[in-house]
């Protein structure tokens, strides 16, 4: 395991804004605080969700659309960089009205409600090729 | 994104109590520890759980109880006033023994085990009616 | 609720190895920074799982093997000691590329991708046998 000591720096609680991409308000809020490397954890609620499936065999990201709401049992991610840009890499997991469930990588989803816990870090995470699994990660 | 720098306070890792209510407990240390804004994540395992599921269109909560054991694969939550009391707002997902899973918000379980692990934030977070959801959220 | 006020230690961003056992590095690596207390969040991507199923009832955990890839949308867990040994207590969320899921209390997996935020705890958690539930527990 590569891992890197880092200290904590500023602290955050978050309410996602109604209407607005989960995603993209957690990458803004990135870019107006400088924020270049955090974790967060996260629950709420979303609509037309975007997950991305990784096919470990052809190492491909596909997408499937979920066009209907979902309580976000768990988002759990990490600010970073990616080509010169912030990324919040972000995985949940989805709950139905009637309890089934689905999960992933989260590539975009409407908010219905959302409550955020971001903890920085005095660093700058950068991501780049790995060739061995064709993903964008850590040289830690 | 609607949000607030907020300073770390105490750190606390928990046993839940057997036998006794999952959400109650961790209310009941809260008030005992006089914590007014705080996150948590943990882990473990309940019966008897009941789950509130949120109709976005209706805008209403309903309850759907499951009288059965589960591990608690995730549970994501946080401490803020509502009405005057202390609130655990609390995710969870949960997994059956045949591997099944059911997931949302959680309103009660019978804990059968679980680990905490409480970040306290030396502020008061205050939940107020939102009217464009229906639900009581932090006006940041 | 049993708990106990910790300090807060180190912190850690890490990027588990890939074709090495999740569970075993998280470990190994606790070995090597001679952490005695930490709670730890986690996404990524895994193959040739092994979820430890707990049967409330017999107090009995079976194994249940699933050999194929998975994201792992949630990883919670914590690191104390338990016999002796270094011990990594972990719950997995997991989910399918047909977006079905698992999860449970996560025996072990081949790692894909993974990455972790470690929190260590100035302090030493060490598990100790509960006769009501028989498992092992802190005795906080």
């Amino acid at each position: 395991m590569d891992y890197q000591r880092v200290e904590g720096d500023r602290e955050f609680v978050a309410r996602l804004e109604h209407g607005r991409d989960w995603r993209e308000q957690i990458e803004a809020f990135a870019d107006e605080e400088d924020i270049d490397a955090a974790f967060y954890i996260g629950l709420g609620a979303v609509q037309d969700v975007t997950i991305y499936f990784y096919d470990q065999e052809v190492q491909e990201y596909y997408p499937v659309e979920f066009d209907e709401p979902f309580e976000v049992t768990s988002c759990l991610g990490n600010i970073s960089h990616l080509d010169g840009e912030r990324f919040a890499h972000t995985h949940v997991t989805l709950s139905r009205e009637d309890g089934s469930m689905v999960g992933g990588h989260l590539d975009s989803a409407t908010t219905f409600a959302g409550e955020l816990y971001v903890r920085e870090f005095d660093t700058q995470l950068e991501r780049a090729h790995d060739d061995v699994t064709d993903l964008d990660l850590w040289p830690l």
